[in-house]
C-alpha cells in the first residue's frame, strides 16, 4: 500500500520530541489527543473521520504513538501516517452511534496497554472532539488514573511553523489570493450568491496549476447586504442587487495548512462617508502591520490599531487577529494567540497570523473588513497574500 | 432588518411544543442545546458561528427559547431566527479563546434568569459542541442544579420530517444527482483529483437553476486507488491514472437539509470478478430496498441485505444505513437510527435514510459503494435520488 506523507520523518520525530518534552515538564505520562489538527501534526493523519471517536495516544514510555480509529478507517491511517502496523488500532463498527457500547471504553483499553491504569493522563478538555461523555467514559474506564487538562498543549507547539510548513502556508496564501480575484471578477448584479460562492469554492479546491487546494476548516463567508451586519454568514441563492456590500472571507488551504483573508466588495459606488470609514479601517490595519516583528507583544499590535481608531473617535474591543496553521472543521483559528488589548504573548519568527481588524459598528449597520494574513520573519513580517489592501468597488 | 426564515412560524411552534412535551415527560425544567442542527431546527438559526460557544436555552416556564452567542454574531440571530430581541443575547469578545473568562459562565448566568439555579437541566452530553470543559464550567456555575443527559432528545424528534422539510430533502437529492452526473462527466485519466473535486463542489454550491445549494456537513469523499480502501478520504492533486477506481460520496445540501449518495466509478474496464462483486453489492442493496416500509424494523432491512451476501459467502457487520436531515459539520448523520443487525427502531413515514451498504473487504483491497438515499412514505419508500444503481464504468 502506498504511503502519502507530506513531511520528512525527521520532522515528525522532532514534533513528537517537543511534545514529549512538554509532557515531561508537566508531569504527564500519557497525552490523549482528540483534536484532528494535533493528530495531523504529530502523525500526518488526514481523513474526514473525526465525527466518530478517535484518539492519538502519546506515552512517554513508548517511542511511537498509537492511533485508534473506527475499523473501516484504519486503511486511511496506514496510508497517511508513518505509524507501524501494530500502532494503528480499529474499533468494530457496532460502537458507532451505539447507546450501549462506548468506543471510548475501547480506547481506554488501549490506554491501559501503555500503563494508563495508574498514569497521569493529559486530555484536551476544551477540544471540539472531547465531549463531556468522552471524558466521563474515559474516567469511568480508568478510575485510578489522574486526568489533567492538557488542552492546547500541542496547539502552542504548532504555533511556530517549520520551513516546510511555511512553504505550505505560502502556497495556501496564493490560493487565497486567487479566490479573492475570482470573487471580485464574479461579483456582479444579477449573479446568484450561490453561483458566486461556487466559483470561489472552485478556485479553492482546484487551487493553482502548480498545486491543488483543499477544503477549509469552516466555510468562506459571504455576508451580503443586511447579512454583512454579522461576520459569519453563508450565501443564499438570491441574485446580487444593483447596489450592495459584500464582506467576504476566503480560506486558502494547501494540504490542511490554511490562510484566511477578507475584503469588502461594494457593488455600486459607495458614499463618501463609507469610503472614509473603510479608509480608517485600512489605515488602522497598516499601522498595526508596521508594528509586527519578533519580540513585540500582541498587545502592542492591538495598541497601534486602536491609536488610529481613537483619532477618529472609534473604539473596537474585539480581537483583531489570531494565529493560523493546520485547519480542520469546525475551527477558524489555532485557538492560541489572539491579537487584543491584554494579550502579552510575544511574536516569534515562524508564527502565522491573520490580522483581521474588521469593523462592525452600530449593531453591524456599518461594517468593513480588509485584512492581512502574514508570517513573522526574523526581522518583521512577510504577507501571505498579495491582494492590495483596498476597498474593492465594482461599479 | 430583514428576516430570513425558511419555515412558517407555526412549524417552529410545533417543533418547540414537541420538544417541551418530551422535556416534561423526562422531568426536565430546562434543556440546553449546543448542537447546531438542533438550534437550527427549533429557531431557524443558520450561521457558521458554532466554533465559539453558543447555546439555545429552552425552559418549560417560558414560551420562547433564549439564544446566546458571541456578540458580533448577534445580528445573524436577529436575521435567521424568529426570536424576540430580548431573547437573543451576546457575550463580549474577550471570552473568545480566553484562558481566564469562560463564555459558559456567561451562558450559565442567562440560565439562572429562567430558574436554572435549582433546575433539572438536560444537556447534550455526547454532542460535538459540548466539551468536557463546557460541562465542567456549567456545573461549576450552577452547583445546585441537577444535570441530566438529554443527548439526542431533539435528534429523535427531528427524525420524522414535515412536508416542508421533505420538500427540501427532495431538492437536496436533486442536487446530489447533479453532483454525481458532474463527477462521472469529469472523471477522466489525466484530470487532477482536485479539479474533479472542484467541479463536483461547484455543482453542490451552485445547485440547480431553480434553487441554489449549500455547504455540506462534512466533505464529498474521493477515494481513489489505494485510498478506496477506506471510505473517508479527501482528494489529492494527482492526476487520475488510466485505470483506477474511485469511490465517491456526494452530499447535496439545500438550506441545511442534506442527502448523501455514493457510487463507484471505474476508470478503465474492471475485471469480470470485480464486476460480479459490484453486482452482489447492488443485489443486496436492492433486496434491502424492497423491505423498506413503515412498520418494518431496521434489523429487517439489514437482514434482507445480509441474506443476499450470505448466498455469496460474504459477511458484513458494519451498519448499512443511517438517518439524514439537517446537516452541520462535522456530523455525517443524525446520530439516531443505524440500519444494523440489532437495531429495533421501526420505520415511520417521514423518516429519511441513506441506505449505504458499501463493501470494504480484505482490509479494503476490494471495495464498492453503490447507495440509495430515500424517504419513508405511507406505503413504502421513495428514492431521494434517481441516478441508476449501477457500477459506473468509464473506458
Amino acid at each position: 500500500m502506498e504511503k502519502i506523507l507530506y513531511f520528512e520523518r525527521t520532522e515528525f520525530d522532532s514534533r513528537l520530541a517537543t511534545t514529549k518534552h512538554e509532557m515531561a515538564k508537566r508531569g504527564l505520562d500519557i497525552l490523549l489527543l482528540s483534536e484532528p489538527p494535533n493528530v495531523n501534526y504529530l502523525t500526518g493523519y488526514d481523513s474526514y473521520t473525526f465525527y466518530t471517536p478517535q484518539m492519538l495516544i502519546v506515552a512517554l514510555n513508548r517511542s511511537e504513538p498509537i492511533y485508534v480509529t473506527r475499523l473501516v478507517d484504519r486503511p486511511s491511517a496506514q496510508i497517511f501516517t508513518y505509524l507501524a502496523e501494530e500502532n494503528i488500532r480499529g474499533f468494530p463498527d457496532f460502537y458507532v452511534n451505539s447507546t450501549t457500547s462506548s468506543a471510548w471504553a475501547f480506547i481506554a483499553d488501549v490506554v491501559k496497554e501503555v500503563g494508563g491504569e495508574t498514569a497521569r493522563i493529559g486530555v484536551e478538555l476544551g477540544g471540539y472532539y472531547y465531549s463531556a461523555r468522552t471524558h466521563a467514559d474515559l474516567v469511568k474506564a480508568l478510575p485510578n488514573a489522574e486526568f489533567l487538562d492538557a488542552d492546547l498543549l500541542v496547539n502552542w507547539i504548532r504555533i511556530v511553523k517549520s520551513p516546510a510548513e511555511l512553504t505550505l502556508m505560502r502556497q495556501a496564501g496564493r490560493i487565497a489570493d486567487a479566490m479573492l480575484t475570482r470573487a471580485v471578477e464574479m461579483a456582479e448584479p444579477g449573479v446568484r450568491e450561490c453561483d458566486l460562492a461556487a466559483a470561489v469554492y472552485h478556485q479553492q479546491h482546484s487551487g493553482l496549476p502548480e498545486f491543488g487546494g483543499s477544503y477549509d476548516s469552516s466555510i468562506p463567508y459571504f455576508c451580503v447586504g443586511d447579512r454583512a451586519r454579522g461576520p459569519h454568514s453563508a450565501w443564499t441563492d438570491r441574485p446580487l442587487p444593483d447596489s450592495t456590500q459584500i464582506n467576504i472571507e476566503v480560506h486558502g488551504n494547501r494540504l490542511r495548512y490554511q490562510v484566511h483573508v477578507s475584503r469588502t466588495i461594494c457593488i455600486g459606488k459607495p458614499t463618501p462617508e463609507y469610503t472614509k470609514f473603510a479608509e480608517i479601517q485600512i489605515e488602522g490595519l497598516n499601522a498595526a502591520l508596521e508594528t509586527v516583528r519578533p519580540g513585540r507583544a500582541c498587545s502592542e499590535v492591538f495598541a497601534a490599531f486602536s491609536k488610529v481608531l481613537a483619532k477618529h473617535g472609534i473604539v473596537k474591543t474585539e480581537r483583531i487577529g489570531y494565529s493560523q496553521g493546520i485547519g480542520y472543521p469546525p475551527a477558524g483559528s489555532e485557538r492560541t494567540v489572539s491579537i487584543r488589548e491584554d494579550e502579552q504573548t510575544v511574536l516569534q519568527p515562524g508564527m502565522c497570523l491573520h490580522l483581521m481588524p474588521g469593523l462592525w459598528l452600530d449593531n453591524g449597520t456599518r461594517s468593513v473588513a480588509v485584512t492581512q494574513p502574514l508570517e513573522i520573519t526574523q526581522t518583521g513580517y512577510a504577507p501571505l497574500t498579495t491582494t492590495p489592501r483596498v476597498l474593492v468597488v465594482k461599479k
